[in-house]
């Protein structure tokens, strides 16, 4: 048996700083009901919290979690309930109500935890970079990295190991590039990205022209273009436009392994969730959520604040605002409909052939069907 | 908000050579209609083309486009009839005609903007070559490559960073691997192979036998081969076979994030889409088309000039030159019909149930079914 | 034509030792029907191999290929009937029954060809390893590996080229990762763990707290736990958890481009086979079989030995023992029978609409329904 115990980022020489509930409802701009005194050191699930950790809930699924949590506190919604909740007498519940629940967890779990310490700024002197790169203030550049001709690194970026930025790419600044990224050439990336492992940004779009029954490769000579605040996640693609740029828009949020085909034009603050692909020169509008596994065939638009659930097929334009499910994609109500029917079919083809055979009874054989 | 300004690979020192319009006809055997002494510099888009763009049309759904575009050249269809298109007197149209305007317009980016640049031969000094190792002549090895014993390397490879050759694998001539890939030991790639970043040849195929409740793994000793002219997408994995060889044939093009099992034999000029899956043991013809997130079971065969629309599930053998789709995979007309009806499903379900009654009506109560 | 000859990993310096029938028969203990004396020298496919080839059936699908094998040897299921066998006289089948051929025939593999040799124990001079970092005796690190501050490398672990270990993770004993793979910062690594190319182990969990239209990125302070025996394929993601840690349990094999999302539970000797994924906060049992492209919704309960068909969508818990497939994934010979009648479903919607049109004869026009 594997050592599953409980482990945090947290090194041994990092001290978490204790801080009351009260303070921590301060930051929050919520409301203490119980003892604001307690003194919480770290952010934990409800299920394994402890008197010294602060938890939350924001869904009413796991509202019954409250009466058996030892969390020493937890951010609970404002509009939530929770008088029902029994509890034992000497292990009175301390919450925080706040408006925003899960935002306000995470407000504190920046300030318990704060974000990844990088390395200090350095540049390796294992790493490669072509003399006509620019690098910016501060970065930390690892050992292993390349940065090709005409780079221009933004201030402040952190380059981990392995990463190699192609010819003429750009960075804004406050990039962090995750080990083994490759940035291809001529690519630009906005400011603050968060790339994760293994990403490919830029490479060839998949373009071929088939001749005389030989596919002869389309040179993809335009770029990608990453807005600023977004996010990719480890090993997901986005290729590079055939001629023009492939789009991702400011604040969008890519998980692993999704591909991004060539020339498509993504809005801004999309949620695209891991393993979805999108064909070439598709859009779509801003606020778009695609579920894992959702996948878009080319030359499709999709309009803004459209929510597609997970392993969807969208075939066809969608229009602004819509909810959207199954293959190929349809509303997502009727979608559930759907699919809860068809565990239904086998059921119904036998109840059709008993209602046909009761219309044989009534109406006698029928000439243009073999009885 | 991010600059979305459109952006080419072209580095500003690389100045791009104006062509006319009849010198670009001559070129890709067409015929100009229009004004043929144009000067053109560029490919674009036809949304985005100006006077000095070229641009193309091949498929009649954007036909509409040539009435608005301000392309000074459009490649078109010999066959499409665009004398309906409506231009305004002073912005009348250029056009090449040409049989295949697909392949035309490739020929005509191969012209002007050709295929990327790659660094000149070097080996960098920073990378790892094994003694026994044979290296051809003029090759770019980028920092940070390795390359392992016994290894053979055709003329002209280019080899970007990170890229790892493990022992004994051998690349044909003008192969270009980019940054990440890793060939794994005893693969052989043939000539003129493109693997984009972080592609996976020859990793263990996924073959463990079961016993007594643990999985055992079993030595996965064959190889991968690739055949001439293939590309791999990033990201992509294809798996070493557990004994011979994993094939992929010549001129066979995989898109990003595929993953193609041990022991496939994967045929020519075979169009495999991103994020398709392929299990162990399967075999396809020549010029067969997986579109996106296909999935294929294993030990199956699928003949030539197959065709399967996107998120198939071919659970079973396809004969040659069948269009097929759905899970599972089915003729793609029927397939066409089935998930069209598959709207309609509680609707007719209501209908069934409205016809039950009225027989219930017509034929009195039925005793094996409650009323 | 890529010269497609059967390739083994045998370099041309690795000399096989010959073996006779009877000899293997004992190292698996099997009874030999035959030719004891025959001298083996490989494993190898049934339909490919020779006089001194040995290769296994497990299946009875592939039964009537033991009429046309050139194997020296065949293992085969003592259970098997093999009698009704046709053999030229001249060409008798020698073959080892065994209760378990397929695991029989691994032990022989394992005994012939062995494990993947790797390259003596060395700490290259060309990778970064930090000075607090601890290394175990008898390693391999290739060049280009780093290796962060506070992080513990088991004994005889090898990590080939550009493998990054981030501030603070530990490996156990007798691991090995290809090149290129990513652990994150405070990732823990089972003993005996095998990872494959490009794989991310401990990237940030898929985590946004979208608040005023921004998605506000929390931080992922959890980490990765692998138990031991784990094996993880090529370009696999395993996010790291939130908060707490996302576990694999020992002896879980997972195969490639999958993800894992944050604060999964996966239970002990699962088998997740490619591109598989799996959402957020999900647990399974042990001994759970998801298929290829399987997806599954996030907060799902999987119990003890589910096995889910390949492209299986689960958006619900599944109790223990379960065989389930389809979207939404349902017992599995229900999903057979749906499935089956899919095909049939146009016919069904004529067969209703004939139904109608003889009621309407019968009954008569319908008021609520126009004719």
């Amino acid at each position: 048996m594997p050592e599953f115990s409980s482990a945090v980022r947290e090194p041994a020489d990092k001290t978490l700083t204790a801080r009351t509930v009260n303070e921590l409802a301060v930051h929050i701009g919520g409301k203490v009901i119980g003892d604001g005194q307690r003194r919480i050191l770290r952010c934990c699930g409800l299920e394994s919290a402890g008197p010294t950790d602060i938890s939350f809930v924001s869904n009413i699924k796991y509202l019954s979690q409250l009466s058996t949590t030892s969390a020493g506190c937890v951010v609970v919604d404002s509009k939530l309930d929770y008088q029902s909740i029994q509890r034992p007498a000497n292990a009175p519940l301390t919450v925080i109500q706040v408006d925003d629940p899960y935002y306000g967890f995470r407000q504190i779990m920046v300030l318990i935890h704060g974000m990844r310490s990088h390395p200090k700024p350095l540049i390796s002197p294992l790493c490669d970079i072509a003399p006509s790169a620019q690098i910016g203030a501060d970065c930390y550049i690892a050992p292993f990295v390349t940065i090709g001709e005409n780079c221009k690194i933004g201030d402040r970026c952190i380059l981990y190991s392995g990463v190699q930025i192609m010819t003429g790419a750009e960075l804004g600044a406050d990039c962090v590039l995750y080990p083994n990224v490759a940035v291809y050439d001529f690519c630009h990336i906005g400011k603050r990205v968060i790339i994760q492992s293994g990403a490919a940004i830029g490479c060839d779009g998949y373009g071929f022209a088939t001749h005389e029954g030989v596919h002869h490769k389309i040179p993809q000579v335009g770029n990608v273009i990453l807005g600023d605040d977004v996010e990719v996640g480890a090993n997901t693609v986005i290729e590079r436009a055939a001629m023009e740029s492939t789009l991702i828009g400011e604040g969008t949020k890519i998980g692993n392994n999704v591909v991004v085909g060539h020339n498509c034009q993504i809005g801004r603050h999309n949620l695209l969730v891991s393993q979805v692909g999108i064909a070439g020169s598709s859009t779509t509008g801003d606020y778009v959520v695609l579920a894992g596994q959702v996948g878009v065939a080319g030359h499709i638009r999709i309009g803004d604040r459209v929510r597609a659930a997970a392993q969807s097929g969208i075939t066809s334009d969608i229009e602004s605002g819509r909810d959207i499910g199954g293959t190929p994609a349809m509303d997502f109500k009727l979608a559930k409909r759907v699919y809860l029917q068809l565990f239904q079919l086998p059921e119904l083809a036998k109840r059709l052939r008993a209602a046909e055979a009761k219309l044989a009874d009534i109406h006698g054989p029928d000439d243009k069907q073999p009885s």
